[in-house]
């Protein structure tokens, strides 16, 4: 038997314990923050959270920010300062801390069931201006009884499928149905519609975006048109995420838009078509540090899957140059590999570096930090907690 | 303007707060639990934990976990308590949980740089036994200078790279370069050798990964050969996963194995081949609560890219039953979409329904929760926090 079999079972209270270090301090420059981390560059940041608000308000639509982009309620007062009508979040825990920093106007853009968060939603409603979305007159039932006990008034919209095929009810019947529902109760009154086309942010090419996009706001405009046929106004028209923005801005059907990613453009959103200048700046970038150089043309970084989303691609290497970057090839939990630019070049001088990388899918990166560490001329000047992080029930 | 724009900035304190419920409680039916929750089935883990240990104390190899896969001390001492020697930590930062708790014997499994990062290690080595990987002198250097500086011993090994072609050296001129620098400081020992072939582990067909595996046992065995050529004896060859355990334990190289997997099974490790009784138990599990049914033949659940990792591919519905399963199609964010066995199925049943989902990866879906349900025969017998989720400093 091996010594080390010899000596297991070595478990014995620590005394006194060893204490998580902070990733960064204000004050600290790149090189000191630990790694990986979670940057936020304020300058591209402001300039995207200005340049929506300014977009949007040209055109009298509001925005209401997507915090399940950075579940931070940092962000979330940043955008407020500059406008937003309130929040959407996608779950009801999310909405918790939102709640709870005084962000006063909060929408959740999803469906939900079960009396433990019907009686959370309840709850927010006692504090803040809620609505949220129904597809199924069954979940209608429950919120309007909780609602009444509770004395509280609930906004409800319907949600209707403009082109995603996810959630959504998909005919005129299915949305009258809902607003019947909706009107039965006392603690709820009907909010308008949800109109969320979500794989239409995404699409490359411009045109076809635009395209899909109108074909979305027809949609969401005949249900719009139905309602009003019965005599039913719709007070909102909500939908629209960072690819679609400029032209649900333009569509005369949207009365609010809801996008979340454009505070970051994260690789995925950059890498689409954009037109004029509502390309947004990249502000979300990896921090990390090259822990092993051992095989010529190839550095090891130290941040893997438990460090960066990869639903949307890898992750990118971050430089103002084009040419000779080192290439992001795979990711393991733990470890990012790189290829430089020249295969068998040197490695051995990256080691220790710290390198900047541009996540492909900025929501579920943000999700696995506690918080970001923001920069603005390469200093840290701040650290914003990510107090929704992991809130998914 | 619309009415929302003009109650824009609703900004205000929150009368007290609201407190994020907990997700289960000790007692609480599957049905009662919060979702999306990550569930370990205890009799399946227990199994699991048990039927690693004994197949490597009947060779006389040690085992020690691998920490990365499950971040909760709670399971690090059931292995412990099982006849681990310690467990191994992949990042400097997520040994701190396991430091704290009293686990005493950890080894880093991983290459690290930088003043913060060996000064943590050189504080657990003056609380815990350590050992930590290094594959370059420039590693070898700064950790000597601090561990003698703290009057304190940290064993080192070097990384040797047996076919994965990540970290690790590659040549017997490397290895005799690190052992040298080890021996120059006297805060540091010689532990012996990193061997570890990450991507055998996932090799599908039984035979190729049992070549595999042999193939980087021999080339351990050579880097042992050379250094016992020149009066160094190697105390530890550590090194092996889930995936070569059943081969590294039989091979006469490995002093001790590494496995992480095995304590879940997820969904990735499930789809390989497996012979005689090494196939584990499938012990994680995500619940999950079906949303939105308002499509026919389609159900949508409120576990998506937040709540699983989809590296190693989607998560997939969990029954005993083969046939008639709902096919997790494809994930959003917040949302799964399950086709249901026949097309336009009458979807409306499964309204409000907890389903389970097996991940197709643990390590990185592990990291997403803050805590593990831990259920047996349907009801919550424990809640184990995962202490270093996050922890990826």
């Amino acid at each position: 038997m091996p010594d080390s079999v010899k000596s297991a079972s070595l478990v014995s209270p620590a005394a006194g314990g060893i204490a998580v270090p902070p990733v960064a301090k204000v004050g600290d420059a790149l090189a000191q923050v630990a790694t990986p981390s979670l940057l936020l560059d304020l300058d591209a940041f402001d300039a995207n959270v200005a340049r929506m608000a300014s977009a949007a308000a040209a055109r009298g639509v509001a925005v209401r920010p997507h915090a399940k982009a950075h579940k931070s309620t940092s962000i979330a007062r940043a955008q407020m300062a500059a406008g937003a009508v309130g929040v959407c979040c996608q779950k009801v825990t999310e909405a918790i801390p939102f709640v709870n920093a005084g962000i006063g106007n909060i929408h959740i853009s999803n469906e939900f069931v079960g009396e433990a968060r019907v009686a959370l939603a309840v709850a927010m409603a006692a504090r803040v201006t809620l609505s949220v979305c129904v597809d199924d007159v069954r979940q209608v039932a429950p919120l309007g009884i909780a609602a009444k006990r509770a004395g509280v008034r609930i906004s409800v919209l319907p949600e209707v499928d403009v082109g995603q095929g996810r959630c959504g009810v998909a005919s005129t019947d299915g949305v009258a149905k809902l607003v019947d529902a909706i009107d039965h109760y006392e603690g709820l009154h009907f909010g308008g519609l949800q109109a969320y086309h979500g794989s239409a942010q995404h699409i490359a090419n411009w045109d076809e975006r635009r395209d899909t996009a109108r074909q979305a706001a027809d949609k969401a405009a005949a249900y719009v048109g139905f309602l009003e046929a019965r005599g039913i106004t719709c007070p909102v028209v909500t939908g629209g995420g960072t690819g679609t923005a400029e032209f649900d801005i333009e569509s005369g059907v949207y009365t609010e838009i809801q996008p979340g990613s454009y505070v970051f453009l994260d690789g995925h959103y950059g890498s689409l078509e954009w037109r004029d200048d509502w390309r947004f700046k990249h502000g979300l970038f990896l921090a990390s540090t090259v822990m092993s150089t051992a095989r010529p043309g190839v550095i090891v970084c130290d941040a893997g899957l438990k460090s960066v989303a990869t639903d949307s691609g890898l992750p990118r290497f971050w430089s103002s140059q084009q040419a000779g970057k080192p290439h992001y090839r795979t990711a393991s939990d733990e470890h990012g590999v790189l290829d430089l630019a020249s295969p068998g070049e040197d490695s051995a001088p990256w080691l220790g570096e710290t390198i900047l990388l541009v996540p492909g899918h900025c929501d579920p990166t943000v999700n696995l930090y506690d918080r970001y560490v923001a920069v603005r001329h390469g200093r840290v000047e701040a650290l914003w907690p990510i107090e929704a992080r992991g809130l998914s029930q």
